[in-house]
């Protein structure tokens, strides 16, 4: 009889592959399933929340993990932590049922996009913003989130969606655009979201920003359902996996 | 007839070994003298405030140069943040008089020292942190910081002084302990400081928050004018030069 083990985990994605094992990239679930196999001895898989790609960041991805010979907790995030790479820090091991799983029990997930919006990013920011030149126009990039928010068909709001999905509706419980000094902050939370749709939708709120777009263009792009280049993939190092809900 | 340029400069120090150049290791200045010779074909000498250790970080290094032909300093600014790496960013370029001089002409420094106090730093900051696992007595190391504050001399708050120096008198102005969640922050302003004092202040305020000698140990200290194992030099990452002062 295993143990499953729900995880909280931190990284720093601008080393990495993204989260997904595959070949010729060094990934954070890679490095993860190693050092569980290291500590444990035992071979576990990492199923994670869902993936994040190339250079994204995550404050609290979620993943769960069986071990037949188990451990403690504490003991167990104290070992992974002691040799994971600095860029991948364990905030949290609990155990739980035999059923949770992280991706499908899931009820809800919150990313946050930063943006700083000046010619010049201080280093020590450097690898955790994505730089805008042109002074963004805050209000104009609130009003087309607030034309977003909601339950919608997003399909205009997703990349290369190369895999069947049943279905490109989602619902946006919130998309808010806050900004001190230089910092723009997007927070998006939904119950659950398309390939790419979080920086689809950044990228078209700097468009708006920039006023490349009128922000009542939101609802017809939601409507036409079709991924047109109004709608940009906004560059990965601005992105974070914040937080995922579960019941 | 050249023009003298007074040049601020943010860097992550974590690639560097160091301001100051120097054989096996790559450098600020040195960084900063190629890029200069290639955007203007001439070579100028670049004299910073004060050397950096290696790994130690800059908000606000001051520094100044001369060039014979010259540019317009928002040119000059934007062809350096071109080619330089994001590590390092010239946040301005102003034209002054030939006798300023980055070091001469200072009359006061600001350092400040970034301690993350729990077992797990965050994947964000590790870069910009010390780690100090044990919960800090953060009222303790703001009495110790008290005893500091003032005109002393500091023979035993720096190290390996293999130069002469005219004197170990420096007048600490401001010598503060803040704390926020697990953010403990160091800010130090002085005259000017000696070598490695402000790393050799924060690990004798970290040993003091650990319980490990009381704050009222502070003057004898000082009195003693000798270094020992009481004063221990705290690591590199958590010390940024914050800014620096000129009349």
């Amino acid at each position: 009889m295993s143990q499953r083990y729900r995880m909280t985990v931190a990284y720093d994605g601008t080393a990495y592959g993204g989260w997904q094992i595959q070949p010729n990239a060094r990934t954070v679930q890679e490095v993860l399933e190693q050092q569980i196999a290291t500590l444990t001895g035992e071979t576990a898989k990492v199923h994670g929340s869902g993936r994040t790609d190339q250079g994204v960041h995550a404050r609290g991805q979620v993943a769960h993990f069986d071990l037949a010979r188990g451990g403690k907790c504490k003991s167990l995030r104290a070992g992974l932590n002691a040799t994971l790479p600095g860029d991948i820090r364990v905030q949290k091991i609990e155990e739980v049922a035999p059923d949770f799983h992280a991706r499908r029990s899931a009820t809800g997930k919150e990313y946050r996009y930063f943006i700083w919006n000046d010619c010049i990013v201080p280093p020590f920011v450097r690898l955790y913003r994505t730089p805008v030149r042109k002074p963004l126009d805050v209000a104009a990039m609130r009003e087309a989130a607030a034309g977003l928010t909601g339950r919608h068909d997003f399909a205009a709001f997703t990349a290369n969606p190369n895999r069947v999905v049943e279905s490109t509706v989602r619902d946006l419980r919130k998309l808010t655009v806050s900004s001190k000094g230089r910092d723009i902050v997007l927070i998006a939370q939904a119950d659950g979201f398309l390939y790419k749709m979080v920086r689809s939708l950044a990228g078209f709120l700097i468009r708006v920003g920039e006023g490349a777009v009128p922000p009542c263009e939101a609802r017809a792009i939601l409507d036409s359902r079709i991924r047109t280049a109004v709608v940009p993939t906004a560059p990965p190092e601005g992105l974070f996996l914040w937080r995922v809900w579960y019941d």
